[in-house]
């Protein structure tokens, strides 16, 4: 069964079956989408994209930007980011305030919404225009100019985000946030609003499965050792407190996000992009999680 | 010896004493304070007024407020005031984020910053006027019209309130806020920072003392069974984490407050109030602490 | 109303109220105690004693004694005992270890089972034959020779008590814990398995009343200073985490046990003792509170 | 430059460089250990062995065995392990109690000490000699039965491991320990005492690289499924709160041990193990580390 076939067969057996999952509650627009979208999309480094359902059609993809602005910053800043931020799995729910008091304001690592948090101050603290130069780094590895912030999603996030509000004045109160924190805020939610189909999606990550170039200018963005220290990153804190389970059923670094997108990477080869709206208890998409499983199953692709 | 000489005596004793406390870091409008100040004020029941040093100079009272800002929402809504704010200890640091979080937004007691921004959104959905209400109803207990806000403390305390910005969007998180977080944190920041000299601090508090009454008018402020409850809320919760301690060397209810102050209550007979800047580590008035023990164990008059 | 009165139509009107209390399940030896005993006593430093219910039936007092072990160890060690265990409240369900490990093997008060095994493993230290001489101790305190340990009960929690177990051991890692684990387990489950009735416990803390001294034989037994300094302690730590509301409804220094009793303490004027099996949500003697509550009320005589 | 060359090359270089790490100090026995000793040894699974340095003296190997303890548990019961411990990274210094009182009494996954016990538990309840029947599974998979338990290390971690004893009387309170306390402390600290050297120990841990069959004679000990899920675990938990850093800089499952060695598998390519008993502040040998992260580098092996 080649690719195509394979993403095809996953996917009807898949859609078919009851999905267990429940959408993301406390962002309001976000709940107007229909549950029952589901997409998948394989793209390979060798630059072949194989898609099912609806992997056209663009989502928020939320947590999931927290690599490329990762990225950025890593960039901008090189090795001091990780003053700032650590490397290490949370072992905790992702919005918990508990261990961030207790760590004395630095987040465990870049994942957590916390830790997001303090890579936007290095972003705004190193750019001039954040906001807009976010978006084209991101334009750049996507090659395409029509990624864009979903402003509705931005005001509904920030009209809710009493949680982010604290950890950022928590982190403001141990002085690792610099700027003043409507802005760190504000360029938060915007990266968090960006909206991409699956296929859009693989394709920007594939870098990461590129060692850290792109695929379509060559161009390098990272380099190999960033590239792995990202890929580990993902593998370990990527999908909140259920990387235990990802790594052995899926095995491959990945991140997810609340609009129901997942991204997982698979070095040297391709990444593979799902999106469904229905999240699990640990809040990654239900049905995203089981076709990324067999998928690697029956590719015998896990990194282990 | 009577009171006069006995407050003389230990005033003397006690000022020439070395001073190991720090004057409070954090808010900077304070560190302006002469750190060698200190008074000592006892206000009787059958309102007689005896004071040493400078016991007629107003300082920042701080935290000691919260308990007058509690006793008027205890006055607008009765008993539901304890469904949003619990009775018991903290056991914690008083600006800890844990236990809040763990109790799912409900703050322990009234005296921890937490439970005291809760009073103040309690007092915002129930008067018009706020800060001007507050300010009339301290003015009535303390029979004095010249009782006023020091609008440079509120300024500096909002510059650096990073920690109270956080409890309270935790709070807003868990629905335990209704207003807005800026009129809560503004009316929170205004009530701390009246100022009021010893003297003009126990003639306040003597209602606790005095059943609920006022002193000067015999008006009922309270009823008799809310002034327990709250003198008991100030014998176990008013000291931070030195509430244990407290009870056992000075054995009264009693509130104490960043500024350097502290008022103790005897039911049924007077209260005394301190002033020195200085604080112990457990963020209490050093030479205060010491004066109030030594009062009540020449007096014998602990309730315990 | 005298005080025979007041007693008897009180244990009549809560007697026959429902009774929203559970007996504690996890002493299996504790639950074969009939659920629907109810007994109250109150005993005067003027040596008057009056009483209705059961009050004159033994019950297995519990963490009651842990205010006695508390003060044989006073009188061993003096204030060094201070470095070991702390007095303040503990804002924490009463078994949690969180606490314990984070303050680094050190309880926050001789209330709660982790500071009441610190005092079992100082009273081990400083006594030949400690169960024998703890016993002794107890029955002057009470001039009853017939008090005793209940081996059934000592067998009945050894064999339930991995939380206790845990906590020695987590101390005895921090050096907390001086002597044999087993040991300090023997001498802490032979303590907790005293029994008494209602009548005879009043007697036992009437010295806490009573500034010290017993009041049979005018013994002194604790300096005024330190008495003070235990009925503090039980203020704010005696109810478990019920401390702040016993404090406002009951308004006197008190302890319960798993028990179902109850005892507090009215400095200068008596003692008055409950027992009813089952247990609120906290862990008190329901219509014990209850009880107490409303025989404070009426002779108006809490210390606030 | 092949791997021999390559050992070589990296043991001289690492080994004249200065040695910031420390000996563990809670286990006294180990503290007899020279501290420069310092080896290293690469298994492929086409059973070539390379070594340099101290590769083939015996070291304790203590908590690296905590793999093999849950590969024999895993074969015994199966799936119905995980209902009583997590797969997830704990995020927590690894002997905090916490974390397993928050979550009743489950460890978040069984490489850290509460994890490991309830391991042994389950082996307990499965085999008739528990200390026997282990050891005969790991002289089977190292293929040498010369393998053996060190009754002094035993001795020596029994009389200082009150945290472990905490832990397991904590998880017996939430009923997640079946036998007697004594019996699985026993197992624990056996299993714990195991000896061998790098050679061995990489030719022990093959099968983790080897899909889950023994080189040596072809027989399968784990399911291929099984054999992933032990390597992922060993990505996020192996190495106690430096599973991200390592993932990064190794980018290799791997097991550390407080003995001072560390084993890293590469799936379908080889084992490596590492032994220099002076640890880093998170408690992994701070050389061994260094060196794994050279080799890895130099042979540009990282999953990631």
């Amino acid at each position: 069964m080649n690719h195509q076939e394979l993403l095809d067969s996953l996917y009807q057996k898949i859609k078919n079956k009851p999905d267990k999952g429940k959408v993301a509650k406390y962002i309001p627009e976000l709940k107007k989408i229909n549950p029952d979208k589901f997409g998948v999309n394989l793209f390979t480094t060798t630059c072949k994209s194989y898609g099912a359902g609806d992997y056209q059609e663009r989502f928020s993809i939320q947590s999931i930007a927290k690599v490329l602005s990762l990225t950025l910053a890593i960039n901008l800043v090189g090795k001091k980011i990780w003053n700032r931020v650590g490397v290490e799995p949370s072992g905790d729910p992702f919005n918990s305030l508990v261990q961030l008091e207790f760590e004395k304001g630095i987040p465990r690592n870049p994942m957590i919404n916390s830790g997001a948090l303090v890579v936007c101050d290095i972003l705004i603290s190193k750019l001039k225009e954040p906001k807009k130069e976010f978006l084209a780094f991101v334009r750049k590895l996507a090659n395409n100019n029509t990624i864009a912030y979903n402003k509705k999603i931005v005001a509904s996030e920030k009209a809710f985000g009493f949680k982010n509000t604290a950890h950022v004045n928590l982190m403001k109160s141990f002085k690792n946030i610099k700027n003043e924190i409507d802005e760190v805020l504000d360029l938060y939610y915007h990266i968090c609003s960006i909206e991409m189909s699956c296929e859009e999606l693989s394709k920007t990550f594939l870098l990461y499965a590129n060692g850290g170039v792109l695929t379509h200018n060559n161009e390098r963005i990272l380099t190999v050792s960033r590239t792995k220290r990202i890929n580990a990153i993902m593998q370990l804190c990527g999908l909140y407190d259920e990387a235990g389970e990802f790594s052995f059923k899926v095995g491959l670094p990945g991140k997810s996000g609340v609009g129901g997108g997942i991204v997982a990477v698979h070095p040297g080869k391709y990444c593979i992009s799902v999106w469904s709206p229905k999240l699990n208890k640990k809040g990654n998409s239900y049905k995203g999680f089981q076709i990324l499983e067999q998928f690697t199953t029956e590719t015998e692709s896990s990194i282990f």
